[in-house]
């Protein structure tokens, strides 16, 4: 897809795991964002091929040998990044195209975003030279490509982390939190790119790299704009159909869509537009960087669900009435149990304190892992529950229960052998609080994470990750049928 | 207002600051949810008046000498608290009467919220006996009163830490969470109440007594039900206009609904009323708990605006272009900047890896203290704008920043002596990541909180929070016009 990628879409894995990068434009004065920011953070990742350092004027850098020029290189590098000021730029991808060096990242920013004529005929140019030599570049203006499997993770805290995500984004900040936030709570990033203005590869040529790329299983996009909607659109609904798209659509607004164009000179295109775009995909919509990795998190992690019915239990009579008006308000159903359902909870809930149904309240499921195993196997039975919500108590010293047995290994182990009948997450609501309470919700949700299992600091946030999850599934079969 | 306020206002204080406590019901045997709990927490907190434990059946608990009745002892306490088994407390509370005790929290339950006919007539018998005899009484079923000043914390996990925030709730377990919460964020919580099915005292005495009480600045209430709508609109419509109520109304749905009748005997009124309320009274209405804390936040600690335009200073172009749309999309403004503020700022903000404007996109502002300063000069002095929102960058090692200097106590130091002109507040997006960035996010908020300045983490929950706080002080300022 792209006119680009119809001739060359053999190579495009080039960008991702080169096995020789040239740094053009590694300054040698010190640090500076740009070209030895990048050699330094490729070295520091352990990038497994080889690196080399473009600058005429120095020896030496960062403890590498510096080359004058592309032509001075023993090889012809896989890839390039070209971190010199923009009205350099044209000169080293003639350059590259001479030398037959297709794959290239143009990191440097000053092209169309200025919203000068200066910049805009840079910029065509860089697109020029491009379709002449048949380049293949990403950006300019742009943090470019990562991948995991490369160890070629030049944004993002941790390095090398390999697992089902894929990250398409316009904005290189964006993808940088993306990748961090998703590596820390136990989601690999198989691949990650960085688009900027997408002056030749755009966000189909990568979706659709994305697409075929068996390790990927889930793609979270963040675009600002596309310059052929109508190819995005029948290509999203075709990947979708595969892998679930998950996309935060960046200038939905006026004041967002005239920032968006200072950012990356793009022209978000109609609001309704993008309305239709997401009806007609059934790409995820989401409105934050929050409700993204949620969505993320349980796309990753849960099993389809066969329906919208939710069980939801809770600590707490006031906490269980909340939790059902916010499923209710997302669009879940939290449906009446079976009676072979109500007779068991009946018969190992206590009467008094707790409140037997959906939901559930009792404060005994927290405190108790048998008591939890045994409302689960009952639960996990009633074909009225797709997916099972657990509201997760924080040890808290103001319940009044003394040295309270730490249940959470149990209710893990329990869970991580059953969590493929039928989705099953939890929450702890510690976000609206401060630091002790924040601090030991975060303890337990690693612990969750760590094992797999999603676990979100309010039913809030697991309510709509749930929406997201079953929307998803229920729409890809109605488009099967 | 309400019948039984109308003849006591005055004594209604006493609830809150008792000189003495009768507990009823303490069991001698270990550990329990109850009297000896209570006993137990209120030894804990050091309450400052004298504590009775009332069992026939033993000498002493906890280090406490026990009285076999009410009648047994040396005085007349201020305050019973009655946790016996239901079909006990009728009986206690006409031996309350009879030696005129008149200020009673029943925490027991097994009353109309059991649904049974024996229940409800038990409730039935506590309002007859309470009118007789003038008691004035909280519950049943339900933790009752707090008081900071008294030392009375019997629930939440700072006790005594006084401030401007008094809450009112059907439900314990919320009650006790917002206490919890509102004093990690170092929101003082002068008074709350927890008050179960509110069988006398219902939720217009409460509100009336914290209205009257002058340290109490908001007001956050939890309610399921009310038995006199009339009452409660005309009440909030009043309190409303001198302090914030913010309220999460429990039983928004059909299964929310379903569940408070089993909690507190609830009957929730149609949902169609509840919005007539919201509408006709200006309370603030919030959907979450999270939600609930962070508008908290904002009024306890900002100023009114006076208009909706926000000024939104991020690091990085992706970041800024969705904070706007989420800004707009809460139903905010973020208006263009006047020329000074325009000409400032571009005479400050490098041009490269920038965008003047609003959104400002600006590393720098994130990474110096001066030049955070300098933008929010400007900004304070521009008219467009009647609220801030900065987005602080969490130090992460992934922008390659070798030893960036902590500005946090600069900013705050700068801030906390203007945040009296325009309401001030940060958001550190780390509330999507996992254990690391919550720890660094966790801590960075906290120091923002103890200087009394609202850290948010995220863009979306600052947005929120600023539109009930434009919305609320709008709303008043039309009411009194």
């Amino acid at each position: 897809m792209g006119n680009v990628m119809d001739e060359s879409r053999a190579n495009l894995s080039k960008l991702f795991t080169p096995e020789s990068i040239a740094i053009v434009g590694v300054s040698g004065k010190g640090f500076q964002f740009g070209g030895s920011s990048y050699l330094s953070r490729l070295l520091e990742c352990g990038f497994k091929g080889r690196l080399y350092a473009i600058n005429p004027r120095i020896e030496k850098v960062l403890g590498q040998k510096a080359y004058p020029t592309l032509e001075a290189l023993p090889e012809v590098p896989d890839m390039a990044i070209i971190c010199l000021a923009a009205k350099f730029v044209p000169d080293v991808l003639e350059s590259c195209g001479r030398i037959g060096l297709r794959h290239i990242h143009i990191l440097s920013s000053g092209f169309k975003e200025t919203g000068s004529r200066e910049g805009e005929e840079l910029e065509a140019r860089v697109t020029d030279i491009s379709k002449r030599h048949g380049l293949l570049v990403i950006g300019p203006n742009c943090m470019g490509p990562y991948c995991s499997a490369s160890r070629m993770t030049p944004f993002g805290a941790s390095p090398g982390m390999r697992g089902p995500l894929g990250i398409i984004s316009q904005s290189g900040g964006i993808a940088q939190r993306m990748t961090e936030y998703a590596c820390s709570l136990n989601i690999g990033v198989e691949k990650a790119v960085s688009l900027g203005n997408a002056a030749v590869l755009d966000c189909c040529d990568l979706l659709k790299h994305m697409a075929d790329d068996e390790k990927i299983k889930v793609i979270g996009m963040y675009l600002e704009s596309v310059k052929d909607g109508r190819t995005l659109l029948e290509l999203a609904k075709e990947v979708n159909r595969e892998k679930p798209v998950i996309m935060l659509k960046g200038g939905d607004s006026d004041v967002g869509e005239k920032m968006a164009a200072s950012h990356t000179g793009a022209i978000s295109g109609g609001r309704k537009s993008w309305n239709a775009f997401f009806r007609q995909t059934g790409v995820t919509r989401v409105r934050s960087m929050t409700e993204w990795m949620d969505a993320i998190v349980a796309f990753s992690l849960l099993p389809a669900p066969a329906g919208k019915g939710v069980f939801i239990g809770c600590a707490g009579g006031g906490i269980s009435v909340i939790a059902g008006d916010i499923l209710m308000a997302e669009g879940l159903d939290v449906p009446a149990l079976s009676e072979t359902t109500m007779d068991g909870l009946r018969s190992i809930v206590p009467a008094v304190g707790s409140i037997v149904g959906n939901p559930l309240d009792s404060f005994e499921m927290s405190l108790n892992a048998h008591r939890f195993m045994e409302v689960l196997e009952l639960v996990l039975e009633d074909p009225a529950c797709s997916m099972i919500l657990i509201d997760r108590l924080i040890p808290r010293n103001i319940y009044h229960l003394p040295d309270v047995e730490d249940t959470t290994d149990a209710v893990i182990d329990f869970v991580r052998t059953r969590s493929d009948r039928k989705p099953t997450v939890f929450s702890a609501d510690y976000d609206g609080g401060g630091t002790d309470l924040a601090l030991k919700g975060t303890e337990m949700r690693a612990r969750f994470c760590q094992a797999g299992i999603p676990l979100y600091p309010s039913v809030k946030r697991a309510a709509r990750s749930l929406m997201h999850l079953y929307r998803y599934h229920s729409f890809r079969q109605s488009a099967v049928v």
